[in-house]
Formats: structure tokens, C-alpha cells, sequence
């Protein structure tokens, strides 16, 4: 090696940035990749439909820490947020593969309560493990998890075709899994200060479970299709509906009005960042691993969706010009800015 | 925990132990999956031909030594052996995912020069790539693909259908991996000593090959349907040839026989093997990482496949109650066994 040599951290460019140096060098070759890296799953064409394609990897001590998250949940969560990135292409998803390192601290039953959990979260979504691999690792448990959807072709729906003037909604609740996390960790924290302590989370049991177990929100998916409506743009919030909204905006090439008091808040959430000296709107906006789904509709179709228990409409999509901003419940008008998710 | 659960490691019952435990438990419920696990790839419907599935996760310290493994040959070698699945069941590579761990010791250069090798390996094999997960690890790195081929539905090859009186083929030579392992192994002990001191490994230029940049025979893929045939079962050799004829084997009931003196050596393998103390055939019937393929071929079909230049004929199928069986140069008659590439 060269002493000259370029040395740049990827914490400099971030993994978006790294993601872009990527995709840029590759050209796609073959007739039947419709869509490839950009979106929350690859598109294939399949003939009459299309199969969608999206991989993640959770890495112990990155994604997860095993001291608060059971095995059993680990193998529910890495299937739901897999599933999660389907539903965000408006697909059903079909199949998963499974990639697991493992370091010999972990026995055959260890191994077990993971694909247990793999095994729920299969059934709650109709999903086929299909394949995998299982390897020994060095050092802590790696979970690798691609899974495979399907659509038809016409119902797709990409990031990138938000509309000046449709209409943002998001699924569910935000900054739950977030404050989960908060919790879980303070009670390490104490556990580890007096191992006796019993902790006592039950209060928390909504932002736990959204931490620990989340839902892909298939249910929104089918009530979509029941209701005869197809997005203009989806993604799911796995980095923040902050981070996820500039995702749409910059694809799409719109700008993005939100107003504050509309943002959905499970009130346990509310209260517990209140108690964590942590502003709520701040946590909806910026906090990870919620697993809703943020998408733009037509005004047109507006009357189907309004009746929809758990979507609800938070904004609009503004010109680009117009830039991304908040109205707060003062009326105040502010930049909208993201932090995301940042694991470099 | 309670203090009697049992704890079994994952060694005494292995990785095939493990992975027979899990499948036991999933059902498959989706009519687009046709074959789940336990053959090189899974097989899903796609309308007129149906997609293939392969995984494949390499982690740092087990399955590669960055000391002497060069990234870019790396990320080349990941690409290949996934390719060599879908090889596996006669298909046709198409697409690939890319899920990457990496700890911050490795810089954007350093991520460039594996996609370098994706990239190198995607041109080779005309595969496009169409998404990943790029995060941080605590340690090391670790690379995930997931491989997608297509393949018309009546020429998939499976492990489980050889027939007896069926002739065994395979491609390529035996065991030139293994010593290519041995021979890095060798130099980085000899660097350990004198970092001084260059290796020179230019003799052992194509064990080191083998071992390093790795080739899928997709060539074999297309010349066997030149040809007009179609195997009767098929499995790519990456734990060791005498391990994947148990694979086939064992998936298709029946016995097997094969020569010593058909097993297709380099010569270079087999001097090399003998320059460190081992036994040549059993490097070539145990060493991993040749990604060869091995298959079965009907006897009408012998005709058309015996002037392919890069295939060997080296036995035959035979009736289960025969057993596993090798047939040495003296004409002795030797059960076959199998140690494969143990990672647990």
C-alpha cells in the first residue's frame, strides 16, 4: 500500500453517500431487472407480475444488543422489517432466505428461539423461509435476511412519483420504538448498577413492544387495495419520518409541507420523552425503527383513505422551490431537517 | 434461564444437523414456492419459467483471511460462489444483493476495491446488481449475497434425482483450492517470521487462483445445453467432492461408486499436495471452495457429453443397498468417505 494513499472514513460520506459511490460504477444488463438499486426493494419482472427484491442485515451490537432483545424477538423483527420494505412497494411478500453467523456462545436451542420467532412473524405475514445459510462467526450474531415479494406491475410504488399538491399520509404512530429503546437501555443501566433489581417495564409495554417486536403494516396494504387506491410514492420509516420524507422528496423531486399538530402520537410516547428531558415532535421525527409506512396520494382519492382507522393525513407535496418545511401549532413555519439513523 | 435447560452445541450436531432441525419446523404455504430448502438454491414460480434463490454469508476469520484474500478478490469470490448455486441447479444468474458489515477499519477506498471485484464478477457472469445493506460492524467484516436466477421449469436440476446405472460427472479438477489455502497459510507463517521477505508464490500461481478468484462453470452451464442434456441431479462442490456425493446420495436414495483413477487432478495440485505431506486424493475428495459442479447424467445421454472438454466421467449410481463406494488404482474396493469443510 502506497503511503500516499487515500484513506476517506465512511462516517465522511455517510451510507447514503457510499450507496450512491456504489450504484453509480454499476449498470444493470439483464431484460428482467426492472428497477434496481433506490428503493426499498429491487423490482423483477416476472412474466405477469413483477417480484420485488430487498435485503438487510442486523449486526449484535449495532442493531441490537441481546442483553434486552430475546432471540425469539430478534428472528420476529428481522422477518417484519424485511416484510416492512415490501408492503413499502405495495407487494405481498412471498419468501425469505436467512443468513446467520453465529459465534459459539450460541447453542442449538439459542439457534432455535431465533428462527421461533422466525417462524411467528412467517405466519403472521404468510411468508415462506425458502433458504438460508448458517455459518459460524468470530464475535456475535449477524442476521442477514433477504426476502422476495410480488405485484402486479401496474401497482408498484416507487419513491419517486410524488406529485405537487397530493397529499402525505403516514400509518400508525412515531417515536415509539425510539423511547422503547430509551427505556430498555436505562433499565440495562440500572440492572447493571444492582444486578438484584427486578426492572419494571410494564408501563412501557406499548414502546417495548414497538422496539422489540415491530409490525410490518401489511393490514394498511390490503386495506389500500380494498379501498382501490395506489400510493404515488411509499416508504417505510425505518430511519425516521424526518429522513423518509426527504427520501420522497428528493426522488420524486418535490418539496414537502408537514404540519405539526397532525403528527400522529401514541400518548405513552408523548409523555415518556417528556420524562426523558427529550422533545416528542423531535422524536417523531428523527426517532428509527418505527416500521410505518409514510406514502402520497392523489387528492382524488382522499375520500377513500379518510375513513382508514390508522392512516393519517399529515401534510402536502409542495414544489420543489417551496423546499421542506414544518408549520408548527403556533403557525411558525421552520425548516424541516433530518437526522436519521446513523450506524457509521 | 433455569438452571437445568439444556445447552447443546451447535458442533455436535453440525451445520446440515442444524439446518434438518429448523426446516422440520417451517411448512411452506405460498403456491409460488415450489422447492424450499435443502437443494443449492430454492425454486419459486415466475409464470412461464421460475426464479432461483441461493445465500450465501462469508465472515471475516472464518471464511476468509484478509492478510492475504485482496478485497477486491473478495468481493469477486462472493459473486462467484453464489453464481456457482444457481450453476448448480442448471439456471442462469441474473441478479444479485449485497449486504456488507464492516467495522471502521475499513475505508470508503476499501469498499470501492470490493465492489470493484463485485463489479468484475457481475460482467463475467452478466449478473446484475440490484440492491444491498451496507452497515458497520463491531468487528470485522462480513459480506451477505443473495442470488437470483430464472431457469424454464422442466430444466431445473435438483440433488434428488439420479437414478441408478446413472454416470457420475464432474468438471474441472479437484483439490486445487485447498492447496492454494495451503500455500498462503504457509506464506503468511514465513511473513509472521520475516516481514522482510517477499513470498513468492509465483509456481503455485494457479493453486493460489483457486483459492483466491474462484470460477462459476456457468461455461459448462451453457455447453451442456448446447448439447441437449439435461442432468439428472446436480450439485456444486463447495464442502468437498466425497461431501456433495452424499448430498446427492442421500437426496436421491441410492448408492455410489466411483475411481481413483478418473479423479481429474492438476498436476500442480498433485505435486503440491505431496510437497506438504498430504494424501492427493484425499485433498481431492476432501477440500473445499473447488466450485466445481458434479452431476449425474442418464447413460443415453454419455454420447453427447463426452467431448466437452472440461467434463470427467469418474463412476456410477448405483442401488442404495451398494453404499458409498471407491475404487482405488489396484483395483481395491474402499468405502467412501467424507470429512467436508467443517466451520462449526
Amino acid at each position: 500500500m502506497s503511503q500516499e494513499e487515500k484513506r476517506t472514513e465512511i462516517g465522511e460520506i455517510g451510507e447514503f453517500g457510499l450507496i450512491d459511490r456504489i450504484a453509480e460504477s454499476f449498470k444493470t444488463v439483464n431484460t428482467s431487472t426492472l428497477i434496481g438499486i433506490g428503493d426499498d426493494a429491487a423490482v423483477i419482472d416476472a412474466g405477469e407480475h413483477v417480484k420485488l427484491v430487498s435485503t438487510d442485515m442486523l449486526v449484535e451490537g449495532v442493531h441490537f444488543d441481546l442483553s434486552y432483545m430475546p432471540l425469539e424477538h430478534l428472528g420476529y423483527k428481522a422477518v417484519a422489517v424485511n416484510v416492512s420494505d415490501i408492503a413499502a412497494m405495495n407487494g405481498i411478500p412471498k419468501q425469505i432466505t436467512i443468513g446467520l453467523g453465529l459465534s459459539n456462545r450460541f447453542s442449538v436451542e439459542a439457534v432455535e428461539s431465533f428462527y421461533r420467532g422466525v417462524k411467528f412473524a412467517c405466519e403472521d405475514y404468510a411468508v415462506d423461509l425458502i433458504g438460508g445459510d448458517t455459518t459460524s462467526s468470530p464475535r456475535g450474531l449477524i442476521v442477514s435476511v433477504t426476502v422476495i415479494g410480488e405485484a402486479a406491475k401496474e401497482k408498484v410504488t416507487y419513491r419517486k412519483n410524488a406529485e405537487v399538491n397530493d397529499i402525505i399520509c403516514v400509518t400508525g404512530d412515531f417515536g415509539g420504538a425510539l423511547m422503547g429503546l430509551q427505556v430498555l437501555e436505562r433499565e440495562k443501566e440500572v440492572f447493571k448498577v444492582n444486578p438484584d433489581m427486578q426492572p419494571d417495564i410494564s408501563e412501557y409495554e406499548y414502546l417495548v413492544k414497538r422496539q422489540l417486536k415491530p409490525a410490518a403494516r401489511m393490514d394498511v396494504i390490503y386495506e389500500l387495495a380494498d379501498a382501490g387506491v395506489i400510493p404515488t410514492s411509499m416508504i417505510d420509516v425505518s430511519d425516521g419520518l424526518a429522513s423518509e420524507l426527504f427520501h420522497i422528496a428528493k426522488q420524486s423531486d418535490v418539496g414537502i409541507t408537514i404540519y405539526e399538530d397532525k403528527l400522529p402520537f401514541d400518548e405513552l410516547t408523548y409523555r415518556t420523552a417528556v420524562e426523558f428531558n427529550l422533545d416528542p415532535v423531535t422524536c417523531a421525527l428523527n426517532g428509527g425503527e418505527d416500521y410505518e409506512l409514510l406514502f402520497t396520494i392523489s387528492q382524488s382519492d382522499f375520500d377513500k383513505i379518510k375513513n382508514l382507522p390508522d392512516v393519517t393525513t399529515i401534510g402536502f407535496v409542495d414544489k420543489k422551490e417551496s423546499g421542506h418545511k414544518l408549520i408548527t401549532k403556533t403557525g411558525k413555519t421552520v425548516p424541516l431537517t433530518a437526522q436519521g439513523w446513523k450506524h457509521f
